[in-house]
């Protein structure tokens, strides 16, 4: 068990499966890009374990509050460190988080975006701790996102060679 | 003639003039941005073959259908290509797609935003093959864009030293 | 003196101080994450010299006219400086400008982006030239941005070696 697994086993922490398609559909990209010691991730959206979207869907400062808001960043955290995981083989491969775009689906006049993305920075922090885990990011109020999916992360990690 | 360029001609696909802009403006940015074996792009909309805006404009979901919100992401793509191709010299010269942002004008509601920049990432396939072609990507939908273009996208390709 | 510093001076400018947050909060995030020689800056707002955040807040096409959006931008640069400045000890380390990703808090039917974010643009390249100062650009409509703030802008630099 790698240093970083083991650290998700003390949060209580287990990554989810990966997104589920409706039947019939393929995603025509990766949720992964490695390019030498670059790792990009795509999109993700918050994910329950066995892959499939999870509820609440809509914008933030209507259908959820900032509370859950928040919940919904860190359910994409732990996709995002799913697909990671299932790309690099092990999360140990990550020497540094370089940069996260947080994007939260926002209702009129909902200006707290910074808060709902602490949830998935908070996570990186808890888990990487603040040397590996520091990221410089934005946190910007988007007009929709797919499926009305209420947070959608970008980003990128820089991983050791195989 | 490049692999890439016979395969552009093979699918019947020109490349587009550069953006025209109102006479006597100027740009204040590339379109391109080399740096070492990095190429990053600006954010492009979709033209036509002379470099002028191509209609329809609006948001997707009200003024454009999904499908015309799919052509414009082809045509922005066949606009990227023209200005990574007028940069590098050569479009041989990628080695390798690295990440995309593709925003989406969307009206209230829309929430099929992959849908629409699938027509980016289907032509990038379709030219550059699953290896080379590969890209990790958002697809998110934006209050407005630039003179009400319905698509916009930036990002990153590696390239081979010239 | 730094070349960039005296060029600063000459122009009249001075750097704010770091964004002063509300009493008793922590930004869990750094303002820019150095990794090899790429210094990845994140979404920055408009600020006063004292590092609080600039008047007028709101949308621009709104509470804000285009002008006052240029103006909004360029003060995102002068913060943007700032940060560098602090992380990298001299703008002189700076050895290009790579990408910004400029943000701008619109009103329904606002399209004129790049006007807004012309104010960072110019900016960068009145201090740092259009050699090392040219970067590529996207300039687009957000639905809302953290507390009210017009604009947000985040990018990357490269750097030499300290």
């Amino acid at each position: 068990m790698s240093a970083v697994d083991r650290r998700l086993a003390q949060l209580g922490l287990a990554l989810p499966e990966p997104l589920k398609m409706p039947p019939g559909t393929q995603l025509p990209f990766p949720w992964v890009r490695v390019i030498g010691q670059r790792a990009r991730f795509s999109g993700h959206g918050p994910t329950l374990a066995d892959g499939s979207v999870a509820a609440p869907l809509g914008k933030v400062g209507a259908q959820l509050t900032v509370e859950q808001g928040y919940a919904a960043a860190r359910l994409t955290g732990l996709a995002v460190l799913g697909s990671l995981h299932r790309e690099l083989g092990s999360l140990d491969r990550i020497e540094a988080w370089v940069h996260i775009l947080g994007m939260v689906n926002s209702a009129p006049g909902f200006d707290r975006q910074p808060s709902v993305i602490n949830g998935f920075t908070d996570l990186i922090l808890e888990v990487f701790g603040p040397q590996v885990g520091a990221h410089a990011r934005s946190a910007v109020g988007m007009a929709e996102l797919p499926f009305g999916i209420p947070v959608e992360i970008e980003g990128e990690v820089l991983v050791r060679p195989d």
